[in-house]
């Protein structure tokens, strides 16, 4: 429960139900920014984008933010030009709202794909939104960006920079569809700090790479992926360029939260109850790493035999064969934890019951050493339960 | 079953129980020609790949072989020195057997990655394969080549060529860690046509081009895959090669029994009850056309829904944007069989009922046109069931 957390200074927050789920539960929330901020944007790399995201890239351009209005429930993807319509509708009716240019809104949504957006139940949203907006609404504001999420996902970070407090609060929803570049996820990052357009974006770039771009649930990638970042400035200092003092403080900070949210969305991965670490030492280059870590990462194989506790290194092996990376099999050593399963490309004589002991950890990390160069690469992803497979036959 | 069907002209074959399974079920099979006959084989590209594969290559060199002699329970891959020992002692044990060269046996093996194969056992088991070796066995070695098959899979091709009938017989084992370039797929095609061996390997490359590397189950690919093809020449043909009179009848048989085999794999995917053509046109090209029929094919999420019996249009269509494949989502169609569940990136106002009764079915067809250009592929593929996880997590 976040509810006795407050929002970085100048901010406000709400979410609430606007009919747009079935099932009444909260669907709408907003982020507001009392004054202008400084936004940077991340968005999926997915051909086939929802209308929200289109809008975002397009608002993005203009550098500066008053909010973030968000539904759950229905997507806005593979909508046409209707779709348009609907996210600029929902935009426009937050900028009146609010009292801003259009080009001050950011819209995201998330759901299902196909249906439209309904406009009606969504300009009602906004108003109510608008009202109950506040500091310390983050609890029901994470709840309302969430689809098959079982828990809502925050993160907080203080840090000091140019003598003053500085605050960053993180929101993000993840579940299924979780892979390189970001699927399926929201994520907003609002800050007090007050930070320059240009560093504000290559610090979120950076974060994203270091944290969502880190982690793997079922290997598809969707439509909707978004991390927002807004930088108000109220904390007062001296805005923030990749130059100042101070700057590494407050980069920090932010891998820490985006850090952390990425592992929520992995703890949170549908149906899973394992969490894995897959690390790649000793690769030709960090590229060659992470193309093996991500190959062992999201072989159905892997994830299957970790939900079934069993600490199946052939599979592992067999999976950073047929990776891009280059392989020599003769050296390969695999260390579930501390424990060595393999060593020269053969298993060792450790007693399978000293694996079994690691697998059956809610949370464990293989380590491969490729023994090729200096390399590496660290993926996080989580096992592939029959609850999985229940959920999304559903 | 297969106990009337007799094997082509020249050749013998015989499965049995050698004891390698440790639930006493068949575990070994030959497949031996009287004579010398012509070669080919098709392998794993996986970097890690098992003893037996390494060894059938070197064999393949020499161009003629007499036999195949496999196992199924262990799959003699990350198995180091000792088990190209193994293989090779495998290979001579044969050889000595049937009187011939070492180099004219390939060896295969299936099953787990780790354990060293039981060699004394092996040894016993040749000689009683050598012992019950006759034209009809089909059934019994099918049987012997099966791991998580559940049945086994024999298909048959008889042509004329050159004023001879020849005939062609092929055995695959098939069921979990397939995808493009073979993975955990064994293919055993013995034909008694006369066939040039460098004809008889572009045949088999292209005929398993259009079949074997054609399906995916799980998108793993194993460490033993191996499609051999022997040709011993028994019909009495003139030897063919590629600008013979009656090649194209011969390649076309070829391609026949590989797509068969193929489609027998697919359809006894582990825990799959439903068998899903995805067939791509309008790409800019084959490439880009195979790029995204694999991304939609592979995509757990498509798997699930096609389980769940629910036509998620807005899955495939996310699943093609992240293809590597150019997608322009405005100009995307996708029908169901016939029915046309998305036209212009949009879905249609076809009830959904008519797209549930479609993926109701057992066998359905994903058609998605991208109207970009003249490439097409198709790939065959099946559901993801709960079943499929609760068999790897075991």
């Amino acid at each position: 429960m976040y509810s006795n957390l407050e929002l970085p200074k100048g901010f406000k927050c709400a979410g609430i139900a606007a009919g747009i789920k079935a099932d009444g539960s909260k669907d709408m929330a907003l982020i507001l920014s009392e004054e202008p901020a400084t936004a940077a944007g991340v968005f999926t790399t997915n051909q086939v984008c929802a209308a929200p995201v289109k809008l975002c890239r397009e608002h993005l351009a203009h550098g500066s933010a008053r909010a973030i209005v968000l539904n759950s429930g229905i997507a806005n993807a593979c909508t046409g030009s209707a779709g348009m319509v609907a996210a600029r509708g929902m935009a426009a009716e937050a900028a009146e709202a609010i009292g801003c240019q259009e080009s001050e809104i950011f819209v995201c949504s998330t759901g299902r794909i196909g249906p439209q957006l309904p406009l009606d139940k969504i300009v009602v949203g906004i108003g109510n939104l608008y009202s109950a907006a506040s500091g310390g609404n983050v609890q029901a504001t994470a709840e309302a960006m969430m689809t098959t999420d079982t828990r809502p996902k925050v993160s907080v970070a203080e840090t000091q920079v140019d003598g003053k407090s500085v605050k960053i609060v993180g929101f993000a929803k993840g579940a299924g569809m979780i892979e390189p570049n970001m699927a399926t996820m929201l994520s907003f990052i609002t800050t007090d700090a007050a930070v320059e357009s240009q560093a504000l974006q290559a610090a979120l770039k950076k974060a994203v790479d270091l944290s969502f771009n880190r982690i793997t649930i079922d290997g598809d990638q969707s439509t909707n992926d978004t991390v927002l970042a807004l930088a108000n400035g109220a904390a007062g200092n001296v805005p923030l360029g990749e130059a100042s003092k101070g700057w590494e403080e407050f980069s920090e900070a932010l891998n820490n939260v985006c850090h952390e949210l990425a592992l929520m969305i992995v703890h949170d991965g549908e149906g899973a109850d394992k969490f894995v670490t897959v690390h790649v030492t000793g690769a030709e280059s960090d590229a060659a790493a992470d193309l093996a870590a991500r190959s062992v990462a999201n072989s159905l194989l892997n994830k299957t035999a970790w939900a079934g506790e069993y600490p199946n290194w052939g599979r592992v092996m067999d999976s950073i064969g047929y990776s891009k990376a280059r392989v020599d099999e003769d050296r390969v050593s695999i260390r579930y934890d501390g424990v060595q399963a393999v060593a020269n490309g053969m298993r060792t004589e450790i007693p399978q019951a000293e694996l079994i002991k690691v697998v059956s950890q809610s949370d464990f990390a293989i380590n491969i050493d490729l023994h090729l160069g200096e390399g590496s690469a660290t993926v996080y992803t989580c096992n592939c339960t029959e609850e999985y497979v229940r959920i999304n036959v559903e």
